[in-house]
């Protein structure tokens, strides 16, 4: 037996440019929580979530509810998490994904939990994260760029490197940047922002500025139907796939059967239980999945299992995030073979001087980054790094995501509108 | 690295009363095979399948071709011998399980070398093979009896302990002496011997005779969709569930609109291929498990999986197996939240001298096992038997099952029928 002994769960602050979506704008710190879990042997193990109250008040509980059980024991953290959380039913508070169901809650908290454990079983056993998941079937994890409108600053802020990037000479020039720096072998844009015509003349203006790569764009169901529809054959050719332009499962379904490329989506499902709506309905082609609110790493090779035995593809999303979500995500990938599109991630907008694991162990090349070999998740963390993230998250002031409310400071006459366009 | 340095395949047969089912009755002789890894450190991991002809020869393939593979390397060990046995289209041989398709070939082939590698790898660690699937949430796993009509004794041979079951009360008697000597806590029929209103009666007699057990009853689509409801109506709040009425998902569907009970099957639905239109369709209400077949022990999670996700039952199918086998299921079982009936096993019709495994590991007690608690599977090879069973294989003659062609032998008027009613 390894029985988790004590678990700390550790608010963070990392800064993030104003990067712009269909809800508002990133506002100037991005919150995360690490989870570290130690056994009674002192073998310790990382987990990487949502920092928003309701969230951290919800780990502090299943916190409390599964020391003393085994690193081993996932099934049961799994049920004891779901019995400390019982008809706690959690939302994401930023509107970027769909309704959470009481399940969806108790995955999103099991995550880093779950996390954690695996990083420990792997050093009990001195083998990766990725062999406790069937084993890697690549040696490198690629990688999407990830690109976003944005400003050149935070109002009342110093201009960041990026620069601003409001019309598709910004968004190809933002392109160029990430590309020539981190060589990805794939291209998202961040749209819903702008009226879909000026989206649609920034994907163009990247195609022909990078004819031979995928190309994706996700609006965040900023469109109706028709609009979705417009947008998509107006791009018949040219996207890879068109990710979630219009809310629920049932307008997926309407666009899906209109438009030449497959959907994707992270919003209209997010949870297992929204699984057979979408399956029986067709409205994706494309799951994006996410660690994070799948319910970890093991139950994120069930939702594999799932798209492999429906015939839908793979994908991975992201939020803003660490060095440990990274880790996390390049093991689960490299053990996912029917993970076959580019993973999103955020992680060039992070700056490098800000991480709560050591350098190192995480690098991108070519786009893609090397699955850790080392032990667990094959990451260190840096407690003097914590400790400052931690105090800008104290500092800071943000305790929950609010795009739209950070851009009505901006912006008075802003409103949030589903579908805008 | 633990790499796999030898595979061996060793073939056995153990004695098998005559049992009857839908296509005719169960040969002197069982078939399995014992396969047993190597790594090149001399740590060895058991899995144990079916050994049919055909399948013996792909087992071979797969054995040369895994060689070398590191043991946590299951992912690649599974495309390995999806690219040896590329096109190879399997066949159970005797007409109980539906259409293998090449996928489903792969799976068959791929688990017994799954199930070993699980057994080193926990051996590797010093832990149950039950912790390497999430861990177990019961000590105990739950089985059911599983009764059939019989003989006596096979013909020209002499009368075994169980004696014959051809009537409500034979099937009764069996029962009894079955439940008083494990205690199994759910009752299961293989039916599809004798016109559906006989088997209807012996249900009644059970149920008259044991009023607090569930019953199941599965005639291997011996009946047309008309009889199925009619039975299905017959044994309206009798049974817990009406296993494989008739043949194929569009049959299923019809008889599970029309029936009280959920319908089950281990026939229509063998694979990961035959979930979608299973699902769509409505075939099934409980789907049973069995890592012979859907690829090992890591893959029926992804089963349990989907499942869960799509409000399906999960029960557990069992073939004539050996104590390797066994020891697979209640790892399996016992680390699956969601598989809520109790197991089939044949376990009842081995005579106790006769298998592979040292004795003590695997005990029923009130109708359950307990799961073993030592590392990997928790059992031991008995060399002398495995041996023994071996010289039983090779002297006894069968290579393949063939249920019909022996029961053409002894009622040479015997034909092959689905549905029969």
């Amino acid at each position: 037996m390894s029985r988790i002994a004590a678990v700390t769960v550790t608010p963070v602050a990392f800064r993030d440019p104003p990067l712009l979506n269909a809800v508002g704008v990133h506002e100037p710190y991005a919150l995360r929580a690490i989870v570290e879990i130690t056994t009674d042997a002192g073998v310790t193990g990382l987990g990487e979530t949502y920092a928003d109250e309701g969230h951290l008040a919800r780990l502090a509980v299943v916190a409390e509810a599964v020391v003393g059980q085994d690193v081993f024991a996932l099934n049961r953290i799994h049920e004891r998490a779901g019995q400390a959380l019982a008809g706690d039913t959690g939302s994401d508070g930023h509107g970027l994904t769909g309704l959470i169901t009481t399940s969806g809650t108790v995955d999103r908290v099991f995550s880093p939990f779950e996390v954690a454990c695996l990083d420990v079983q792997g050093k009990l056993l001195g083998r990766p994260v990725s062999d406790l998941l069937g084993g890697a079937v690549r040696e490198r994890v690629p990688f999407s760029a990830y690109l976003f409108y944005k400003w050149a600053a935070h109002p009342g802020g110093e201009p960041d490197a990026w620069g601003a990037a409001l019309d598709p000479d910004g968004i190809v020039a933002q392109a160029r940047t990430m590309l020539d720096r981190y060589g990805f072998s794939a291209v998202k844009l961040k749209g819903g922002v702008f009226p879909p015509e000026q989206e649609i003349a920034a994907i163009r203006a990247l195609r022909k500025e990078f004819p031979a790569l995928p190309l994706r764009l996700d609006p965040n169901a900023a469109w109706n139907v028709q609009t979705s529809v417009e947008v998509g054959r107006a791009l018949a050719g040219v996207l890879e796939y068109l990710e979630d332009p219009t809310p629920g499962i049932a307008g997926m379904a309407e666009v899906a059967g209109r438009v030449p490329m497959p959907l994707a989506t992270n919003m209209c499902v997010v949870g297992f239980d929204e699984v057979p709506d979408a399956v029986r309905a067709g409205s994706v082609g494309v799951i994006l999945s996410d660690h994070h609110y799948w319910g970890g790493l093991q139950r994120s090779r069930v939702l594999a299992g799932i798209c492999d035995t429906f015939g839908l593809g793979l994908s991975m999303h992201s939020n803003s995030h660490l060095g440990v979500s990274l880790a996390a995500m390049v093991h689960l990938a490299a053990a996912t073979p029917n993970l076959r599109y580019a993973c999103d991630t955020h992680w060039p907008w992070k700056r490098e001087d800000e991480d709560v694991v050591r350098p190192g162990a995480l690098a991108f090349e070519r786009g893609s980054v090397a699955v850790p070999t080392g032990p667990g998740l094959g990451i260190e963390l840096d407690r003097d790094a914590l400790a400052r993230l931690h105090e800008q998250f104290l500092a800071c002031g943000l305790r929950n995501r609010d795009d739209t409310g950070y851009m009505r400071r901006v912006d008075p006459g802003y409103e949030l509108v589903q579908p805008r366009w």
